[in-house]
């Protein structure tokens, strides 16, 4: 047929089956990327624990195969903690993020006996010891430090520099007197530290260069406070693919060194090496997704471009408007054929800046074809907004050559549904 | 007290009463621009017509409100229209945009006896000939050209330049063989011709330079063709004020100019002046829209930046990390206090470009306290996601110290609806 297949199943059936825009997540890449995960770090390494970064995509099915495969979920927000808990998600394994958490979601997460909540800032210590109190329960916390250190990615998402609203910085007179107060509260014990250098990271420079930095705090802390680090917990930030100039680098590629290191500091300072938990995201779920959309319009402006416009854009995925983000697509029912064009990918949205691909390289093209975008598994559907009042896409799940909805497309009744 | 008031109310009560984030849309704001248009344009010159560009903000009682006071309304999409057929508008007074309207819509919009569509290409006039058709309807359009001007906003909501996803150059071959085939269909009225420069416009002469360029086409149509150009929509883009360094220019200072010189150059070409078409909505609800917040975690980095978390961020208004777009914003429970610092306002999903103000001045600040952001009016409830999976604000309409409720707050329960 010359049709392209995803998962097993035939694309341009898909896109029949459920209409489009059409989300289309392949399970069994999911399970390759949890398997590596296992392989090379959960079974190399003892004392590990990997947690899937559920920002970057979470439905209630997402939540069901990540409980399935014994990994732990981390969450920054009420409505991701309330998914989990609509799956029954073992909550000693939910670790709870955020600059900003609000006092409803540390309630939330106490209540619901949330196995570790990552500490931004003094107010939100004082917050959670208030509610644990309240509770007569013993919260176990990490403190979120900004390590200082600047990572090769842009600039909205790089999350360690010195300059950032996330966590504490890596000042003496600042984390150590979090520390002395954490060690003071009543109803919480503190177990380590997190840091979150920043997202879509190819090199592994970054991940050791901060990994040093909270060793020689762990260090200082064990020598002046007598406190003793056992956890820590390095972030996810782990790159993928998503244009021709990019690679996925394995897992083990940044894991092995920081690992190594970790051993080798640890023994030489006579340090018990901590619980080193990951919190890998776009990593799992990025690669694992693709977008299908069907071919309306076409523009060619003689001597400038051709807009082909899809039935879909920044309401579906807005990275390319966000953060220039470049993708690659095909045109899934003439997958074989030839390529003969350049054209630019635009979205239905009334705005300008809705393109999802400049210059791709196409057969020829016509209204009807099917367009598939490659890697939007993450911070695709979950960053969807209803700009220009679009319903969001449906999404499918495949695996071995079988589709399932997991998510129902919505109804313009949906979008309207609390307006009075 | 020293609260802020907007609308009559004071907003730290709203705050209290409705949660915070809370968007908060003034009705007097609206009926004063909405006076001026009726002053200024429709009761100032004959065979004019005004229509609300939705896609700003759109909610039911938005629709009703525009219905009253017997504006028409731009919709660009299916979404947009059911919104409009929910509240009964007159579907005479509707305009139906976009770049690529799919084969559903144009039924919706057919079968719906929407006033005008507002034909972007050869394909959709095909589209809707067929369409057409089939309902044995005439249809009523206008051409969307390019008028190949540029202007001095944002890269991504400029849309008059030639290389642009949107409308139908203006060159002799394209343009001219686009009017023979609409003229020749059977079942499509041609009324004329649509331009929209941009978004965000604080200079008039762009709209002169585009107007000129039509009234050009419009005089070698009559000539070369004998087609009479009866309708000239010269969309919307008029700039409000954001911040300090912007202004909100007065309908007049647009519209006269352009007035006048169709009024003169029709005469001199014995033209018939054709009806004029306005399509504001930014300028009509932007600045009568504000977004309550609770402050939260404040972090002070010492010789660096105080960053003051609050309980909402991109989600609810997603234009400072789309366009760098800056806002103003002040201590809603402190309005009279003295300013003594300068803060960053940070949004509370889990990404560094989750800014909303740069540098902002203000009084002592602390956790609980309210912050309004201004002219959150327009664009900012229309592009709301569930990134982080936070629920979208409520929305509450306020007028002359009443407030009530218009669109409720989204529950975690709402966000899962679709989920199997």
């Amino acid at each position: 047929m010359g049709n392209f297949i995803f998962g097993g199943c035939d694309t341009v059936e898909l896109a029949k089956k459920y209409g489009t825009p059409l989300y289309v997540v392949n399970e069994d890449y999911i399970l390759d990327r949890i398997n590596e995960i296992k392989r090379d770090f959960l079974e190399k390494y003892a004392n590990t624990m990997a947690v899937y970064a559920s920002k970057a995509f979470l439905t209630k099915e997402m939540a069901r195969i990540i409980k399935r495969e014994g990994l732990g979920m981390d969450v920054v927000s009420g409505g991701e903690l309330y998914t989990a808990i609509k799956v029954d998600f073992p909550m000693d394994k939910i670790i709870f993020h955020g600059n900003n958490k609000t006092l409803d979601e540390i309630e939330m997460a106490v209540a619901n006996n949330v196995g570790r909540i990552v500490v931004d800032s003094m107010y939100e210590l004082d917050l959670i010891e208030n509610t644990a109190k309240k509770y007569h329960k013993t919260i176990k916390i990490l403190f979120r430090v900004t390590p200082g250190v600047e990572t090769d990615t842009h600039k909205f998402i790089q999350t360690g520099q010195v300059d950032s609203k996330f966590g504490i910085p890596l000042k003496d007179n600042i984390i150590k007197k979090a520390v002395e107060k954490a060690m003071a509260c009543k109803y919480i014990e503190l177990l380590g530290f997190h840091f979150h250098i920043g997202s879509q990271i190819h090199k592994n420079n970054c991940y050791i260069l901060a990994v040093q930095r909270i060793l020689k705090l762990i260090k200082e802390l064990r020598d002046e406070l007598g406190f003793e680090s056992r956890e820590l917990n390095i972030g996810g930030g782990f790159g993928i693919r998503y244009s021709a100039d990019e690679e996925r680098r394995s897992l083990s590629y940044f894991i092995d060194p920081i690992m190594d290191m970790l051993e080798r500091e640890c023994e030489r300072n006579n340090l018990r090496r901590p619980l080193v938990i990951i919190e890998p995201g776009r990593w799992i779920v990025g690669e694992a997704g693709i977008t299908l959309y069907t071919v309306g319009t076409i523009k060619e402006i003689p001597g400038v471009r051709t807009y082909v416009s899809v039935d879909g854009g920044m309401t579906d995925n807005p990275r390319p408007s966000l953060y220039q983000a470049k993708y690659e697509g095909l045109v899934a029912n003439k997958y074989n054929e030839e390529v003969v064009k350049e054209v630019t990918v635009a979205g239905r949205c009334c705005e300008s800046g809705d393109i999802l691909i400049w210059d791709l390289k196409v057969p020829e093209i016509e209204a009807g074809d099917i367009l598939a975008v490659l890697s939007t598994g993450a911070y695709n559907y979950s960053m969807a907004s209803n700009y220009n009042r679009i319903p969001k896409a449906a999404v499918v799940m495949v695996s071995k050559g079988k589709d399932r909805l997991i998510v129902k497309r919505e109804s313009y009744e949906d979008i309207l549904k609390n307006e009075l």
